[in-house]
């Protein structure tokens, strides 16, 4: 997606810390205590404009859900947007997903979505991809026992790549769409860059992944 | 595929003995003597009528290929080829792929083949698919240590289905191709369904996943 510099982004950023949370690492191990409850808290790495984590959290209130983004003029999008639905069971962050452990304690975070990732399609870019063994080990300190990963994209080198990185990380397929959208999956809540692909017929690979660690 | 009821078909196929194997479980840990070498072992489970194992054995002298067919009237086809073919690293088996440990020994194989498996698409028929975890029990045992499985197929549901299946039983995926007549992959041998499908703009879908057992 095109960046635009938007130097209006951090101030606005900075004026809604209730939903921009600032100094996330100061958080960590508390993030049950900013939401005000202990509902379960799934987190979305790479969130975009929000489209995604807010109609998520509308549609699941008992969930609590949080959008990581790294880009501050995408960023503000999705805070635009939250600022509109006005949830309580949102929260997002301006961070790097390789800080994912200074960030969330280890077992408390509930469930990870990675919705339509950069590809990074060149071999020598393999270690940015977010299903990279790296990231798969971060997201599984920070899971609890059996936690999941739920990820779609539209990408079919990504896909490929990845379910292949689950399997040499040990996490069990649970689900598997090769063409999301004309399957029998209910209740999928589309991100902005899925609703622009898949109206051009490009298909939309889902799958669900489980750590089968001891923890 | 259609089954045509040919009688003559078992005359037929008893009179090249040499090719197609009589009495296979009788053979059992022997298979070697049978090829009069030492060379590896491949399998195809529903071998049809005989293109890829036949073009597999022409592309590959020194590894001995046996398809394994249930139905006389569609081997007899293979067998025509092989006869045309004069190829000494081919056998055919006309026996139920359900048997597979009757007729070859602990260890004995070096690789399975599925091609173009049946779907069976209703729940209830799952046991009979060739990717169920009886058969990947089966080939597990008849297989090396670290012995593979190449699986390709035009079937969304019987590969999503499988990829996950495999997940279940601990293989390792190690190729996955999401479209493979449109990716870099090179020497694919097509059986004559995949030409037929794949020339209607079919998409194939492939992987290879091995064993991460002791033995």
């Amino acid at each position: 997606m095109r960046l635009r510099h938007k130097p209006w982004a951090s101030e606005k950023i900075a004026e809604n810390s209730h939903y921009v949370i600032p100094e996330p690492q100061e958080k960590k191990g508390n993030w049950s205590s900013i939401f005000g409850n202990n509902n379960p808290i799934h987190i979305e790495v790479g969130s975009g404009k929000g489209q995604f984590v807010t109609e998520m959290a509308r549609a699941n209130p008992d969930i609590n859900y949080i959008g990581i983004e790294l880009y501050v003029s995408v960023l503000v999008s999705a805070l635009d947007r939250l600022i509109e639905a006005e949830l309580p069971n949102v929260k997002l962050l301006n961070v790097d997903a390789r800080n994912l452990n200074e960030i969330f304690a280890d077992g408390e975070i509930d469930r990870v979505y990675l919705n339509f990732s950069d590809p990074w399609p060149k071999n020598r870019h393999e270690k940015r991809r977010l299903t990279y063994k790296t990231f798969l080990q971060s997201y599984e300190d920070i899971l609890i026992k059996g936690g999941e990963i739920h990820f779609k994209t539209d990408n079919q080198g990504l896909f490929e790549y990845s379910l292949k990185s689950f399997s040499a990380y040990g996490l069990l397929l649970t689900f598997l769409s090769l063409d999301l959208h004309h399957s029998e999956f209910e209740g999928n809540i589309m991100t902005e860059y899925e609703e622009k692909f898949s109206a051009k017929g490009q298909r939309i690979y889902r799958c669900e992944v489980k750590y089968q660690n001891e923890k």
